[in-house]
């Protein structure tokens, strides 16, 4: 394995090359690609049909802005849903919340669930085990039809819109999702590379804008994402994230003392803030 | 050359790969390896010995945030100085502000002007061609050598450290800097990626605090510099960046109407924020 490499080919014309000590599972299956491998820089990486998940040197960055974004944006988030998510990072941050009473996780692939808590254990750590997770096996769009504001917040936590993820970019499950919110409730979804998926930004922009009231781009930047900033949708119809103060978010943060290596209230704030060319995808004309 | 591609090999483990259209030039010397490439998805690259410069598609990013953060920051920026940017990047943002009179560049190499002249003339477009553009070819660390309170803004934009660049990161060329502004100058220099050059930002921060008053640290993202977050550094010792208010960059940015494609009064203030990793980078508790 002294060469070995493994290669983001999710993008054409453009590749992440990590340098891999140890292969740890491979399943190649007519339905999916996964391959878990022990890189030389940024730990255990999960890789699914080309395209980098997760690893554990950088994830740190993607959960935890999925997370305490809308949970702190929220007055009271006590019901969390979240579609996705089998590799249990973001279930492991919104534990971190003491207001939340219950977070239903509904994971279309067990066996997610199951290679990750064996090949990435630092990602999911004890949060399976919780008494406030309620674990559902099924296909998030479906589960969510014809239900109605159950959750505060709802965090969609799906790959890229290809394969079984496609649904999830869909109008229908956007609709269902604003159903499924409680009035003052908050979707959060990623929405890829600022320069690399412009035009998956720039569509689910569009179809959020016009289900909810309120919906903003955040960005973030994590190493093993390529292209750039990337990019983060936050939707409400009640909670407009402009006109929270960095008062309120840092109480709610002092109230509910946790740790994080990457979000802080002033973080909060601050990437909502769009360069030009990410205004410009979306249409916003400030 | 179908399926040629070019490969950035600064860091260890960790490798960004760029598809191949054309290659426009490559000189292999001794002391350093140049080439000119286009590429399939990000214009023409310039890539010195293994690591990627700019690109027509990116650089927009860099030359803009090294650029209108120290202008903008400043209440009358008269006389900048640039150390390295032959590519012209960074002059073609320094001239869009009128109230700047002179703009001195020292390149070390002539030859780098040249080239990019030839190869990459949408970024310095017509900005040679400026009569408020002293251009010297120098080592910009003899340059700077006993001169005392001369320039508003210095920009440095030079390569990472090694070779001819590493005497740019030193604590004498610091001091000297820190002599020629005048003394509500501003510094403004690149440090690396937030996960790929940590010690670099670590040390960079650590000797221009000694020497000026405020130091802080502010990030972009640049899809070609790969490793996240991409920090930039602004010292000063007259002017505080935490003191400066939106109304007071807006009013600047308004009364000198300029074009960019990532920077706004908003991520000026916002790119000052930073997460919890590259703050304990530094060492600030806040």
């Amino acid at each position: 394995m002294k060469n070995a490499w493994v290669s983001e080919t999710l993008h054409s014309g453009i590749e992440l090359k990590l340098r891999v000590e140890k292969s740890l599972y491979l399943s190649n299956s007519l339905s999916q690609k996964i391959e878990f491998v022990k890189t030389n820089r940024f730990g255990t990486a999960l890789i699914m049909d080309g395209a980098i998940q997760t690893t554990t040197e950088d994830e740190f960055i993607y959960h935890e802005m999925m997370s305490h974004i809308p949970l702190f944006s929220h007055p009271k988030p006590e019901k969390v849903l979240i579609i996705g998510g089998g590799d249990g990072g973001i279930l492991r941050e919104v534990l971190k919340h003491k207001a939340v009473k219950k977070i239903t996780v509904v994971e279309i692939e067990k066996q997610v669930i199951e290679q990750t808590k064996k090949y990435l254990p630092q990602i999911c750590k004890d949060a399976f085990k919780s008494k406030r997770l309620e674990l559902i096996i099924a296909d998030g769009a479906e589960f969510i039809k014809n239900k109605s504001k159950l959750y505060d917040v709802a965090i969609i936590d799906s790959p890229d819109p290809a394969g079984p993820a496609k649904v999830l970019f869909e109008n229908n499950f956007y609709r269902n999702i604003s159903k499924i919110l409680k009035s003052n409730g908050i979707m959060i979804r990623q929405s890829g590379s600022s320069f690399l998926q412009k035009e998956e930004l720039k569509d689910n922009y569009k179809k959020l804008s016009k289900i909810f009231k309120y919906t903003n781009v955040y960005i973030t930047a994590v190493p093993t994402y390529i292209g750039g900033f990337f990019n983060l949708i936050f939707a409400s119809d009640k909670i407009n994230i402009e006109s929270l103060s960095l008062a309120t978010i840092k109480k709610r943060v002092q109230k509910n003392k946790i740790k994080t290596k990457c979000y802080n209230p002033e973080i909060h704030l601050a990437s909502f803030k769009l360069p030009n060319y990410i205004r410009e995808i979306i249409g916003d004309k400030k």
